[in-house]
C-alpha cells in the first residue's frame, strides 16, 4: 500500500514536471511511527554527573586521542577499555600509568566483548570508536544498559540504523552524541558565531567536504607493529598509525557508493543553518563519478594481476551531493578519498551580506566590499572577536593536548562539561541521525542517476520547535 | 505517444530504483530527426577567407572589445555595425577613425535592422553581441544568408533553439561559433594542454562556475551617458560601462531559474573532457537555492515599497548542477550573480595523477606529492612549459590590447586565423548547443526538485567519432 501511494505521488509528480509546474517526484523511505509514551529528546538534559566514568570501545586509532584529552580534563575517570587487539589495550594502560592513573578494566577476546563493558554498573558514558558497521549496534546496546553514548562518525550506516538510534535514545532517555569533531575547529566555530550574529545576513548556500587521500591508509592491512601513538597529532592523520583493522574501510568502500563519510563537512554547516532547530533538510540529489583511483592504486601497490587490482570497487572517486532545505537554502557536500589532491573540507558559507571559506584559501568577504577578501590581519581580528568564550578559555590547553590541532580536545571538553553540569549536549541524537542518514540516502540517489531522495525528519514534526542552535552553559 | 513512452520508462525506473538496481528515470526532451542529405559539421572547414569582412550586431558592451581586437589583427575589415543606440555606433566609428580605418556602414532604427546587415553581400562573418534572447534568431538568419556566425554566450536559451543552430549550420554549411572567451584564458589553456599531455592522469571530476555579483550592473537601466569604452578593461567588468539595454538581463532572471549563464565555467571543462570528441554529457541534476539577494538589493536601491522590491524574482541566488558523462566523469557547475562574494569561475580539474584549481587560489598538485600544492615558482615554470605555442606567440599583444586580461583578444585572433586559413574553428556548433542547452535543462531540473534531465546528443550519434579536442593550425 505504501509503495502504491509512493507510486501515485511520484507519477503525478512526473506529469507535473513536464508541465514545468513545481512537482514532487521525490523518493521517500518509510518513517516509522513513534511508540506511545515515547517523547522527543529535543533540549534533553540528564541529571548532572560530577565525575563522569567512561568506558571505551575500540581504542585503535581515534579513541587514543580522547584518552589523552580526558586525562587533561577534570572530573573524568577512565574505567574500562575494550578492543580486538590486546596491543591497543596495553598502549592505553601505558598512557594511564604515565598520568599516574589506575589501570582500566580490559575487555577483549570476543567480537562482542563490548557487551560486558556496557553492562558494568560503574560507567556513565560509553565512548565508541570502532569500525563504521558496529557503531549503531554498540550504541543501542549501551543506551539499553542505561549508559550515555558518544559515537564516532558516522553514527549509523543506514536510515534504519538512524531510526534505531533515535528510538533507543527517546525510549531510554539517554544521550546519543555523535563525535563530529569538525564542529569544534576554530574557523568553523568562529563562522558559526558570525552566522548567529547575522554577519552573513540570510545564509543562502553552504559547502562542505571530506576530500582526503586515504588510498594508502585504507590499503594498509593493520597497525604496523612498531607504530606508536603520537600525542597531539591526532589519530588517522599520523603516518605512525597507518591502517584500519582488517581493512574494514576498504571493504565498505568496495561494496558501496555515494558518500559513506559525509559528516565532517555537513555537521558544522547544519549547526550554522539551524537544522531541526528552525530549518530542515528536505531532499538531496547525489552523483558519483566512476571509480578510477582505487583500481589504479591497487595495480601500483599489489601488481596488475593481483586480486586487489581485479576487484570491482563500487565507490566512485568523487561524490557530489546537493541538499535543499525547507527555508530554501542549499548545501553542497563532497567526498573523495582516492584522488591525489590537497586535503579539503571546504567549509564555505555564503549569505546575503557576507561570505567565508576555509579551504583551499581561508578568506572572508563582507558587504559593502563583498568582492574583496579581508586582509589577513583584518580577518584575524574578526576571527578573534567572534571566538566563543569557551574557546578562548581552553584553546591553549586544546592546542597543547592536540588532536587535529585542538578540535578533538575541545569536543571532548564540551562533552564532559555538559554531562557534569547536566546540560543538553551540543550534538543531539537527531544531529547524529540526520548527518549520518546521508550515507544511505546518497547511495540511493547516486545509484538512481541522481534521483532526488527525501531526508527524513527524524524529529517527527518537531524540527521547528527550537530557536536556533546554541551551546549550553552552566550558570 | 512520446509522453506515454517517457512515462513507462520513468515508471519502470522508479520501481527499479527502490530495488537499488541501476535504473533510469531520466527526463528526456524529444530529439528531432536530421533531415535527409543534411550532414554533421564535425571537423568542418570552410573555404579560406584571406580578408575576413565582419559585420557587428549589438555593439553596446562586449563587441566594443572585439572591434579593438580586430583592429590589431591582420586580414580583417569591419564593414558594418548595427545597434539599437546610435550612441554606440558613434563610439565605434570613433575607434575606427582613430585607427585610420574607413567608417563602417550603420544599421539602426528598427528592432530588426540587423536583417539588412546580414543581407549584405560583402560580409563573411556576423559577430553577434546582443541580448540573450536574440542570439539564436540573428545567428540563424545570418547563416541562412550564407554568413559564418560568431555569437556571444549563451548562443541559445532553449533546447529548441540549440537544435535550430545545429540544423541551420548543418544545412547551410556555415560555421556557428559561440564566443566562449574563458576557453582562452591563460590558466585554462595551460590546464587543457596539461590534460592532453596526461599530466592529470584519467580526469575524474571537474568544476566550473560563474560567480560574479551583478546586482548593480543588472539593475542599472542603461549605459550612463558619460560612459566611455575603456580599452583593455573588457566590457561588462568596467564600472564605466554599467548596465544592460532596458535591463534585459534582470528581466530574464526575473522569469527564469536554474543556471541561465553556464558556459564560462563549462566551456573550458568540456574541452578538457573531450565532450563530443570521445565523451559526452549524459544527464544533469540541478538545484537552485531560494531567491534572497535580488529582493534585498531592490529594497536597498529602490525602497521597500518600490515595484522592484515587490517583484517575485524567479532566479535562485545559487544554482548548483552536477553533470555525469558517458565515461563516468562528473562536472559541477555553479551560477550566482546576486551574492556578495569574490569573483570565481573555479576551474578545477581532478584526475588520478594530479589536480589544478584557479579560484579562489591558483594551485596545482601532482603525484607523487598530490597532497601539497606546488610552490609558486614551480607552478609558474610548469604553466610556462605547458603554454600552447600560439599563446606564446601572441600573448604580449593580447595583454596589451586586453579584454578580460587578454583572453578576448586570443579568442578573436584564433577565430580570424582559422577563417583565413580555412581551418575548423576551435568551438563548433555542437559546443555552442551542448554548453547553451544547460540554460533550459537546469531550469527543468531545478523546477522539478533536482530531477535528472538528459543532455541531448546534438551530434546525433557522432560524439565518439573524433579523437579528442585539438586546435587546428595552418601548415
Amino acid at each position: 500500500m505504501k509503495k502504491l501511494i509512493l507510486l501515485i505521488l511520484t507519477l503525478s509528480g512526473i506529469l507535473g514536471c513536464r508541465d514545468n509546474r513545481l512537482s514532487d517526484g521525490i523518493v521517500r523511505l518509510p518513517v516509522p511511527e513513534r511508540a506511545a509514551q515515547q517523547e522527543d529528546m529535543l533540549g534533553f538534559a540528564a541529571e548532572p554527573i560530577p565525575v563522569v566514568r567512561v568506558g571505551f570501545v575500540g581504542i585503535g586509532m581515534r579513541a587514543m586521542g580522547a584518552v589523552e584529552s580526558f586525562l587533561n580534563i577534570d572530573g573524568v575517570e577512565i574505567k574500562a577499555v575494550c578492543d580486538l587487539e590486546t596491543y591497543n589495550l596495553e598502549r592505553t594502560q601505558n598512557i594511564l600509568s604515565s598520568y599516574g592513573r589506575p589501570p582500566a578494566a580490559e575487555y577483549f577476546g570476543k567480537v562482542d566483548s563490548w557487551k560486558e563493558l556496557c553492562e558494568r554498573d560503574d560507567i556513565d558514558l560509553v565512548y565508541i570508536c570502532t569500525d563504521w558497521l558496529t557503531h549503531t549496534p554498540i550504541a543501542v546496546y549501551a543506551m539499553e544498559q542505561g549508559k550515555h553514548v558518544a559515537v564516532e562518525v558516522p553514527a549509523a550506516m543506514t536510515v534504519e540504523e538512524c531510526w534505531q538510534l533515535v528510538d533507543t535514545s527517546e525510549k531510554t532517555r539517554r544521550h546519543c552524541m555523535m563525535l563530529e569533531n569538525c564542529c569544534y575547529d576554530f574557523f568553523e566555530l568562529a563562522t558559526l558565531n558570525m552566522a548567529q550574529q547575522g554577519l552573513f545576513g540570510e545564509i543562502v548556500h553552504t559547502e562542505g567536504a571530506y576530500i582526503h587521500d586515504l588510498r594508502e591508509l585504507q590499503n594498509n592491512p593493520r597497525l604496523s607493529e612498531g607504530s606508536a601513538y603520537v600525542p597531539g597529532e591526532g589519530a588517522g592523520t599520523s603516518p605512525h598509525l597507518a591502517g584500519y583493522h582488517d581493512r574494514w574501510r576498504l571493504k565498505y568502500n568496495t561494496e558501496h557508493t555515494g558518500n559513506p563519510y559525509p559528516t565532517h563537512g555537513l555537521g558544522p554547516l547544519c549547526q550554522i543553518l539551524d537544522i531541526h532547530r528552525g530549518d530542515k533538510m528536505n531532499y538531496l540529489v547525489s552523483v558519483s563519478s566512476g571509480q578510477f583511483g582505487m583500481s589504479r592504486y591497487a595495480k601500483y601497490k599489489y601488481g596488475d594481476d593481483s586480486p586487489e587490482a581485479k576487484t570491482d570497487y563500487a565507490l566512485g572517486d568523487m561524490n557530489t551531493t546537493i541538499i535543499k532545505t525547507e527555508r530554501g537554502r542549499t548545501i553542497m557536500i563532497q567526498h573523495d578519498v582516492t584522488s591525489p589532491r590537497p586535503y579539503s573540507r571546504i567549509h564555505m558559507v555564503s549569505g546575503t551580506r557576507g561570505f567565508a571559506q576555509k579551504y583551499p584559501l581561508t578568506h572572508i568577504a563582507l558587504e559593502p566590499d563583498g568582492h574583496r577578501p579581508l586582509s589577513r590581519p583584518a580577518m584575524d581580528s574578526l576571527l578573534a572577536v567572534y571566538e566563543f568564550p569557551f574557546v578562548t578559555e581552553i584553546k591553549e590547553l586544546a592546542r597543547q593536548v592536540g588532536g587535529h590541532g585542538g578540535m578533538d580536545f575541545i569536543m571532548d571538553y564540551r562533552l564532559i562539561y555538559c554531562l557534569r553540569y547536566g546540560l543538553p549536549l551540543d550534538q543531539d541524537v537527531y544531529d547524529a541521525a540526520e548527518w549520518s542518514s546521508l550515507v544511505e540516502l546518497t547511495e540511493i540517489s547516486a545509484r538512481c542517476n541522481g534521483r532526488p531522495v527525501e531526508v527524513p525528519d527524524f524529529t517527527r514534526g518537531a524540527w521547528n520547535k527550537g530557536a536556533g542552535f546554541s551551546f549550553a552553559y552552566a550558570d
